[in-house]
């Protein structure tokens, strides 16, 4: 399903067709944790800033509305309106960051929801049956995700504790694709491979799930705390081992320069929620550096965000307009302020692709990389 | 500039020429308090639900982010990037509601920023100042509003007042419109009936006010506290005294109701946050009833909110969906309500222009009174 299409170094550009129409790739998926983006963005402003892949939470889902009132609605596409592809986080991360009291055995995690205190299990089969009701595009495996730093006796027995796990997702999505009343029957797996910040144990633990033959492979437990250049480090020890006719996937990465950098590494496929979250802020990408739209310098500025952006906000509002919004608490500040964000970094990946597409991806970089992270 | 299309009763149909182009009437404005509708709508939003004529506030654009401001970046119509008409208040209404240890006097209000505490004087012609410099289509005449009850006397000196001041503004208006730099030099100036709920001294009032030949007529100081019949009558006490060639404009009211029986009482403009104060808490107006969103039967509903609505809202999002993103607290639920709450005040205006072109008000105005107010 996963096509290469040209490769420049490590860098690849390809295309992953799905049930749901075909990503192009190295792709920037937008994160809609419970089926809806932070600032008040809906499925119709997903295509106006180029969304390919909208990600959405199988934690928060399955503890509001719920998993099974989402299945009974016809599945997250139709809940939320979207056509296009979508990927479902498979809550191990949630479970480990937001959740109290966790305990975690062979056959999964017992933890309390940070709503309510409700007791609940999820392992590999419960995950699994949570994004089968949700009929996302594609699933993500269910694994402990260890923050770094962190003890490598640990890093290896959890690491080793996740290919387990990822055996048993892999059986419990091949018998949920095949029943009757699944949504999409379909649904593709990711696996994703840990280690913390390990070469050796994330090679290791990359072999194995490897064989496992899954729709792609990402790379979780990065960006959790570790230094950019470990991380960048961690991706080119797994690389040579993840396959090549596979999609890789980073988790949670990152900033502008991160992305290119992570390309530049062999990854194709990034979510993040810093764009959404700097924008709630004023904190805003552009293709000089970043703004903070609070700065007193831009109160009667009538010239748009980026000069070089063509999303709704730059089209039609000044960074005085934007300013006044944000000073005044209007909640249309967030919006106007995650739609560029968003677009920005929808851009970011379409340009990379370009660059890949006319081999000249190399040049892109380097005029880039420093450039986009300034502050301006 | 106003033109009376036709009459049922007392009930009129218009339509009211401005240099920012005609309004049919009755019509609803819809809120904008400091230039960003509530819910994260920005001007474009405003068309597509729409909107004849957008309402901000003096008070709240003078002191954020000011009026000088808005100025230098060419007025509020380039500022939020909205080309249709713009009606401002004068500020006089949240002067009396919002601000602190005001003190009144002849030649205007002492008061203090309800922001950050600075001392501010606004009289008849500082609003029209600030009002020039926003450069709205409709100016509003500064007034006292007292609140209800009000004791005969001092609704008396202060209806009295307002007329004086509205002199006041009158001159100060014309000598705005013929300096050079002034941005919209055919600003008109709408008058503001006061006399509380007195009918005697809101026909005198009115009386003197009709005199001034001011471009519309507004009934202030109502829907802030007294009964909607005392409301009622009060509007008919003063209707036959207010000028047939000119619009009335019924301020801050209110429900789908009461804009029925102000229509058939002869006014032609209305505004009131009732739309999106009760969209944000998940209340929702609907051509059947009103929907508190939030009720756990609307758990699994797939079906659109109003089946008669084609607004955004309705014509792609469930009831289901809409209740999700309240418990879920997202913005987008914030939005999503406002957008069809808004809608449907437009269209309520639309269909009583509508009914009164076939000249069947009467029937519209019995087939739903006492319909759109029950709870579903």
């Amino acid at each position: 399903m996963f096509k290469l299409l040209k490769t420049e170094g490590k860098a690849r550009r390809g295309d992953f067709k799905t049930v749901h129409g075909t990503i192009q790739t190295p792709v920037f998926m937008n994160v809609g944790t419970a089926a809806a983006i932070k600032g008040g963005l809906d499925s119709f402003d997903l295509k106006e800033i180029g969304c390919q892949v909208e990600l959405s939470n199988t934690y928060h889902l399955h503890l509001r509305p719920g998993d099974k009132v989402v299945k009974s609605l016809g599945g997250l596409h139709k809940f939320m309106n979207w056509d296009r592809p979508i990927l479902t986080d498979s809550g191990g991360f949630q479970v480990f960051s937001l959740s109290k009291l966790r305990k975690i055995k062979e056959e999964g995690v017992y933890f309390q929801s940070h709503i309510d205190g409700h007791h609940i299990f999820m392992g590999p089969e419960e995950s699994m049956q949570i994004q089968s009701n949700l009929a996302s595009t594609i699933a993500m495996a269910f694994d402990e995700c260890v923050e770094n730093p962190c003890e490598k006796d640990y890093a290896k027995a959890s690491s080793q504790m996740t290919v387990r796990w990822l055996k048993r997702c892999k059986a419990e999505m091949e018998r949920l694709n095949s029943l009757d009343d699944t949504i999409n029957k379909k649904q593709m797996l990711f696996a994703i491979n840990q280690g913390s910040t390990y070469a050796d144990l994330r090679i290791e633990n990359m072999k194995q799930i490897a064989d496992l033959d899954l729709d792609g492979y990402a790379i979780g437990g990065l960006a959790v705390g570790e230094p950019a250049e470990v991380m960048y480090s961690i991706i080119e020890a797994v690389e040579p081992f993840a396959p090549v006719n596979k999609p890789r996937y980073l988790m949670g990465v990152g900033t502008p320069e991160n992305i290119i950098e992570a390309v530049y590494r062999g990854v194709d496929f990034f979510d993040c929620v810093m764009p959404s979250r700097n924008a709630r802020h004023g904190t805003l990408f552009t293709s000089i550096g970043m703004v903070n739209i609070n700065n007193a310098k831009y109160e009667t500025d009538d010239s748009p965000l980026d000069p070089n952006c063509n999303c709704h906000t730059c089209r039609n509002f000044s960074k005085g307009y934007l300013r006044h919004l944000f000073k005044a608490n209007e909640i249309l500040a967030l919006r106007l302020a995650v739609i560029h964000n968003l677009s920005f970094y929808n851009k970011l990946a379409a340009d990379i692709r370009c660059a890949l597409d006319n081999g000249c991806f190399e040049d892109f970089r380097k005029e880039n990389i420093g450039k986009l992270s300034q502050r301006i």
